[in-house]
């Protein structure tokens, strides 16, 4: 009953073996191989438009070599109060953007509201020297409080930023899982929705360590071989990087992959939902299902061998927040995770004794 | 006759199932995991002493932040004045250590000499204020020219480093290769001989892509974690990291891969050497073997199907240098390296047609 | 009525005069000169401990410099919402300190309370990686609103500070402001409240352009002369610098400037309050004077010559907020803000014509 | 005798009594003043072109800045090996340039040439994304050697430059000695002759402490007002820059000051010269004189109360070189130097006894 990380997940076999295979042979380095141009033409396919897209072996590395691409130094980046660019990667974007400021937005359900984003814009007036820049917007996509912004929300918000000269970033470490609960073509989701560089994750939807960065104005990633270059971030063996991308994305794999972390994601919502005492924070709408439950409730949990994490959160409408006596806690699910896994944790919150597995 | 690069390598069969054997577990994310942590031990192990040790995927970042680890923003790092860290990392040292001086050093074969260092650091007199202040010392083990620093040269190195307030650093993308010629001990070629801090490479000698920091003085990594973080340097599914390490340094494994290399290097040093008109421009002492050699010559090795590099260096002495109608070519051998490239080549150096290869 | 920025004044007669003066002779370049040392000696004196003090020209560089030797990279600074360094030094802060996170802390009338402080610091787990690291709380003294903390206040805020291990700055731009406000020494304001920096404004308060860096423990200082040199920072005619900080802190010129304006900001203060339709955002404490006015009436000061600007904020009850047909403006006073000035401001207020002034 | 360094000298009676008429108004703050702006328009009637311009305190700073405004972070700066960029601002242009590499050059008397910059840009092939990029040159004029370069040697190093998509900046921390050296207008010194972006040093040459960066396109200048807020380098009192420049430049003062110095130093330089055993270095063309002097004399210099340095170089040709028992000294003349001070220390070179000056 692991739901503490789609991280812990491994690899998925048929990406395992496109990197086998691509190890037999002897291949350009450092991304001039045939494998990472394959899987650059399948993004351009993928997206409909000819994109620029570059893979590095990390989401933080991604998001922040995006951002730094996007903004300048001097440039504030609006964000989500909680985005995991903002909360969980110690000041990379920071670091990549030559000490850009981040800016937090609250908004419920981790997702920013157009009122939020022009009030935010307002306090960074363009051309007055004091004050930072109105530089560039990042949606996560699914979010952190795994909800998954439609496609209307997305433009609505992509607009505002461009009226006001911003750059829209997507940060899509999760962007499969958002993608097939949209319903939407990753075109409609991000290019035609206004995105302008997607940060697109690979790693917890079944790779080994590929993310990449998607350019939909390639012009915007005119200098990016040397910002990745100079962060560390250009394989040697970058056809490894090709490799996994390639097979990610061939045949429907990575639409595939998520559909079954989403769909695990569904069915342990639903059995949680049905627990008396137990009430979702937000919707299930990706991988990511979150609940408020009796303390004593997820203590049961833990004993019965479920892993899982506390949460805190400022993006919660008060009637939704834990109370007292309450925990608030985030279960994610993979395209490894089993049906077992989650019929146990139901029979676990039905009374069923954790010493007696539901499924073997 | 693939003789361009030793990033041209896929993994080594045993690497390979070690990451495919640990994809089947579910395990903690970003390096907390049981492979990072017996990779660590092993280290430990293998140098003889309790060792911080941090993997990261490229050979860029692990010497970019082991150097940031060392020096301060305001610090000169001295290198040869072609080591890679100065010439072939698009100044990504620089941009981890926020800004830090690299000051190249000349030195024959790749080398710093004694006298070489002292003049420079009396360029950086300690607490003037006006001066970048003398931070670090990177020595290139094996060097950029293919030879080794013999163990009491780096000891002497590192002496004249210490008295003067210098933490050293050796970048190690070719360490192995460099051990199994200098016949010492890891703990003998680093922290016995004086080196802080140590990127130890595994991915040109047979991993995927995996680099080790090696901190001799755990002291000196503590804020390594926040730092490689914010690098985005931390994997997500850190473990392939650690299995990679781990595999790699089992049972004596990166050192029989480093002197498959290095074998290869030496029979093919021969025979370059025993064909007229060919110079040797350094001796082979690792996995690189450069020559001068008549340009219609080179051209013939080309058409014959051998890949190598043209070079340019300023770190030969005048009676090795190229004259006129000679060029300076690289070639590397890695752990793939078949005796019949090398036997091939010998026979197109000997006559014979590059139409029949002597080995099948 | 001239009330639009402590900045448009000139220079103290006093301290021009020192300028002056320091003209006349040849002095050591870079501030290794007398009146620099007298300077330091007299800081030391009047904050009755051994002090390391370095002068710059720019309140922003004070800040900045301050904030990155208090601070790694990778460490979130704590300040006000509304604080200067946060909304009006185009990202100052972060570009000195590598990177590091400034995190705004909401609190009515400029002031971080200790709640919010405490709250904050708990978003910031110390020695977890993927977080930003609790690095530096940053106080302003005047504050933003005009207010100044109590003594007892920055002692408990400074206490939650080092008990998380965390260094505390006091942005001083208007500290005089501040300190004759308190009626406390400047020890009881800094060092005996756990202040760890200072950065002590002269410029609004009399200097041509002057503020030093305070460091109450020596020892932070370690690296700041270069961090001052790299940052542009060090006058090559640093007697000036000198000069200008020997004659501020000479004789309690800067208590008499800074009382100067402080009674000047309770006088407009008291003929603002009394006008009819009118109400005082927050108390005045230093030497800048917030109002909630009717625009018809802040249009008529205008019309009649008075520069002031209109503010926005957030630090404000709703009870004091500007309602409907209402506008929020700052007037601040200057230690040459003229009796007359106020008394022509009153004059309008109680509806003498703009074009006959009080006092001639 | 006091030849240490033209930044011991004081104030020019003109610009000091500038900074004092323009301390008796109230001005607007952060550089929208009468002042800067009238100093603004001057620097375009002086260089006969619309310039943007952009006054800070310190020449680090406008060194620095506009280095950062001509490159990127990957870039690559080609400077003289002893350039003041490069030896004497402790990693200033490389802090603002966010890790940008400077590359020294080697050249007798301080001076770039053409070859030396061909080669060293040839090691910077554009593209590749393993080199830092070719990004800037900058010219140092006068030289750290004290020698000028004349308008067809700037033409020439910009034009390779331009060739190869470099902007090249001038260091003109000594700009007025070395345009009343060469007798060439402003322009033709500058913009003429390819420079993009110059430094222009005040405070060597009378004033109390002000740069100019110049830009000749200003459209390269669209970011520098960010750059300079950020760096701490735009003065709240912004009208004492705009009066110090304003004066500097008024009726031809910064010339007059220039040859004042030159002028003295031309006169210490013959006397020198005419003294037995000691060799001038360089040939003195701006206000610096370089000579080999036996270490006996230069004590009685200083034992009869010169101020002078001790100097080291490798710009030097072996036959000017101090030979065994000599000493390299740098003396430096301002416009402050007296004819006296010259006078006795030829006195002294001429066996003049040191307790009997020359002139009383």
């Amino acid at each position: 009953m692991n739901f503490a990380s789609d991280n812990g997940a491994g690899v998925a076999p048929e990406i395992l073996e496109a990197i086998a295979a691509s190890s037999r042979v002897n291949a350009p380095a450092y991304g001039a191989d045939e494998y990472t141009a394959r899987a650059q033409a399948r993004l351009s396919e993928v997206f409909e438009t000819k994109v620029a897209a570059y893979l590095v072996a990390t989401g933080t590395a991604a998001n922040a070599l995006a951002l730094a691409a996007l903004v300048n130094p001097w440039d504030a980046v609006f964000c989500h109060e909680e985005a995991h660019i903002h909360d969980d990667e110690c000041g990379a974007p920071e670091f990549f953007a030559g000490g850009a400021k981040l800016v937090g937005i609250a908004g419920e359900g981790g997702k920013i509201t157009p009122p939020g984003l022009m009030e935010t814009i307002e306090r960074f007036p363009r051309g007055v020297v004091r004050s930072s820049q109105p530089g560039g917007l990042s949606l996560s996509q699914a979010t952190e409080a795994g909800t998954v912004y439609r496609v209307d929300e997305v433009s609505e918000l992509s607009a505002i930023a461009h009226r006001n000269g911003i750059g829209v970033h997507m940060d899509g470490a999760r962007f499969a899982n958002a993608l097939v609960s949209a319903k939407a073509t990753p075109a409609e989701t991000t290019w035609r929705a206004g995105i302008d560089v997607l940060t697109l994750g690979a790693t917890k939807n079944g790779a080994l360590a590929c993310e990449a960065v998607v350019f939909f104005d390639p012009a915007r990633a005119e200098n990016f071989a040397f910002q990745r270059k100079r962060g560390g971030h250009t394989l040697s063996k970058g056809r490894f990087l090709g490799a996994q991308m390639e097979a990610y994305l061939a045949d429907g794999l990575w639409l595939r992959l998520a559909e079954r972390a989403n769909a695990s994601a569904r069915r342990l919502s639903r059995a949680l939902s049905a627990t008396p005492g137990v009430r979702l924070a937000w919707p299930t709408e990706a991988n990511e299902v979150f609940v408020a439950a009796p303390i004593p409730l997820v203590e049961t949990w833990r004993a019965a061998g479920a892993r899982l994490h506390e949460w805190t959160t400022r993006s919660l409408a008060p009637e939704n927040a834990p109370r007292k006596g309450e925990m608030l806690v985030r279960l994610v699910t993979s395209f490894e995770t089993e049906q077992s896994e989650i019929d146990r944790l139901a029979g676990v919150c039905a009374g069923v004794p954790a010493s007696a597995p539901a499924t073997p």
